[in-house]
């Protein structure tokens, strides 16, 4: 048999709609609070800093969501994304289980954020929008948004966590290359960074402040809006596409998963593959455990408290109702970049105190060792953030063995490592270990909490 | 009319053949020479160098070479690769031609070397060789080899070219992520390298170098073989499934190209995508015009000489007829770093000297200018390699223009620039300016030629 197996399908195959799991909840999701009166906000308290499209989208609970044709238009450059069986990973962990990938590496930004930097490009061009401001953490929604800004001639300015942006003049230099402007955060150019470093001039930023940064700017004009590259419900919907197609994929298998797999940060690629089979399962279709992977060092789901909180560090944004390390909390130096974000989709919460999913922690060293496994064995060098979904896959794999049971794993290989490799440098020269880890200080933030409003 | 036009083909499209031009030629090309006698070379020559199979190959004169089942399957993982309509540069360019391209970075390894690497490690693998020994500069072909001899569990070691071993650490990070080992050099594990540190302690290194390097080591041992990732026919004939493909996905446009392009360093990118465009025409089929597009820092089939020269600096290998600088020539160290070899392809070279082929050179500002302007109309990131490719077909969609016809033009984007990312900073800094770039010593270089043997 054939060793490499994909399942590709035909661009005609690319969903011609979002799913939106709202529909299929048993209960709708918490509302949305006003950061002053701690009522339901409404449609116009968000619309200055979002497009009236993506606000509807945002409070939708229509099942299905058309896709805009320029926006199918520019998916079909790198979509319908490929799905791989992984025969030679599975030879490599001598496991009984059959393990599948979707692979979202083959967008030009490199993971699954251009599936909503798209969209959201879109719809603020057709509400005439000139700017978009937005944040980025180890720069994979920083360069995405930047590549879709530029299909539809929009001024993009780029927040980067100052850690990051020091670490990671690859991911700036990507941007640049896309037109867009990239800024350290905490900078000087807005109110809330220049609080944050009149605390503390060395700040090494976080996205919690670099949200602070662009929302405050966007919020002062009306040609300027603000983007978000995951946590909100419509970033969820946009990366359904990934679920949906996989199970298309599936289908083309001749097979159905057991569990599926996703890194999570904020959590939007663990809801595009895993949304979609959870709603099949609510509508009667087959169950499946649903597996959220999250790093040791910010562990929202897992260690965090289930209530209403900030989504960013300066409280200018509403409050959602979320698993929560603290708006203000400040987590480590650590690689996995795009998994540092305090608060989890509110989406996902939900959907996790209903019990329709579960979350693991995993510190970065192992994840970094299944990740060069996955490597030598299938020839793709994950990125940090997704290397977290190839342990749990792996622990998945690994469980079976021993369980003596073959039974179908699918995870979302959401992007990969090009612009991360110094992360593996620093794997392979023993100076990882989980640096900046500490476990005292994460233990004495969660002490810590309730900090937040309205819990 | 949509904007995003890919052609794909499925993958049963995948051609069952190689093609080898020499099949086609009106003469075939002039003999490798042994280095001492300077009698032709027979299959016995290069036995301690190359598997059987791979030397047969490179002498060959069938038309079509059976491409393994094993090497067709791996292809499986990224090809047919895509070819796009680029619509959005025509639109920036405002030109009349119609402008095509092929992506083979869509490779794991993110160029089109692997194309050849996995058909060299799987002929190295079946006659029971360990390990392959190769140079890199850029780091391109030295990914492509770690990745592919990962598949075949061959131990690979690679002797990289100083410069880029330091400035592209993360080009050694990919190769030693996919199990492989990297050397800088010169280096002082081999003869050849410790005789150029006796001369000059910092040598740079270069590709001539790191050839004697490996070459050396491989002699030494039976297990052991040497790789080259480009220059030789066998890697020229591998690299034709580029051209193939996109001969097939040229039928699907309902179109031919007057104009085929590709960038020009050992030539094996520019061949797999012209020559079987150029076989097509000796067959009776329609004319094209083909062009290689050199750095003008490293001109070796616009300035050279067309003369036998050793492939390396340490004269190690056979002669061969081809357009060289001399095979002591040291390119200054500009960033299009795959395209610094003193020699061309002796095919490429024959196929220039028929008539069949143009050659231009440019400076590397603008070619990433170029490269820039192409990815904010595409979206993806041109390697600086690839910059020049996507120079000239700019060049040639520019007197389209100016001359009012609607030519199509098709060129090879070879690979992307996520691991170069640093060039396009000294790029937007304004500090690249053809660095290191000395009209005069390229000159005087070239008058102290022919130094070459039997020419």
């Amino acid at each position: 048999m054939s060793d490499t197996i994909k399942y590709l399908l035909p661009e005609s195959d690319i969903p011609k709609d979002w799913y939106n799991i709202v529909a299929d909840l048993p209960e709708p999701p918490p509302p949305v609070l006003h950061p002053g009166t701690h009522e339901p906000v409404g449609p116009d308290d968000l619309a200055p800093l979002f497009p009236m499209a993506l606000i509807m989208q945002e409070v939708s609970a229509e099942r299905y969501l058309e896709i805009p044709g320029p926006v199918r238009d520019i998916y079909k450059q790198w979509r319908p994304s490929p799905l791989f069986r992984a025969r030679r990973l599975e030879k490599a962990l001598d496991t009984p289980a059959k393990i599948y990938y979707k692979y979202e590496g083959v967008s030009p930004a490199g993971s699954h954020k251009p599936n909503t930097a798209v969209a959201q490009a879109f719809y603020n061009a057709e509400e005439g929008i000139k700017k978009i401001t937005t944040e980025t953490g180890a720069g994979q929604w920083g360069s995405s948004m930047a590549f879709a800004g530029a299909f539809f001639d929009l001024e993009v300015q780029v927040f980067m966590v100052k850690v990051s942006y020091q670490q990671k003049p690859y991911r700036r230099a990507l941007m640049e290359s896309y037109g867009a402007s990239c800024i350290a955060s905490p900078s000087d150019t807005t109110q809330s960074g220049r609080a944050i470093l009149e605390q503390d001039p060395n700040s090494p930023g976080s996205l919690g402040i670099a949200i602070s940064e662009a929302v405050e700017l966007a919020a002062q004009r009306d040609d300027t809006k603000y983007s978000l590259g995951s946590v909100l419900n419509h970033v969820l919907v946009h990366q359904s596409i990934i679920g949906q197609e996989a199970l298309k994929q599936m289908e083309m298998a001749g097979d159905y998963p057991d569990v599926v797999v996703g890194c999570a940060g904020g959590g939007s690629n663990f809801a595009g593959i895993a949304f979609p089979f959870i709603g099949e399962q609510l509508r009667g279709g087959q169950s499946i455990r649903a597996v959220a992977v999250e790093p040791a060092a910010c562990p929202s789901l897992t260690r965090g408290q289930y209530a209403y909180d900030f989504g960013d560090t300066g409280n200018l944004t509403p409050l959602t109702k979320m698993h929560t390390l603290g708006s203000s909390f400040m987590p480590p130096g650590f690689h996995a970049g795009g998994l540092r974000y305090h608060g989890m989709a509110p989406m996902v919460s939900h959907t996790k105190e209903l019990g329709l999913l579960e979350a693991v922690a995993y510190h970065q060293t192992p994840c970094f060792e299944a990740a060069v496994t996955f490597a030598r064995s299938e020839g793709i060098i994950p990125a940090p953030e997704s290397s977290h979904a190839v342990k749990g896959a792996v622990e998945e794999a690994m469980r079976c063995k021993r369980e003596g049971k073959s039974e179908t794993i699918l995870f979302n290989l959401s992007g990969h490592g090009h612009f991360d490799m110094a992360a593996y440098t620093d794997y392979f020269s023993g100076s990882l270990e989980d640096k900046n880890y500490d476990e005292q200080s994460l233990s004495d933030a969660l002490a810590k909490l309730p900090p937040v409003a309205a819990s």
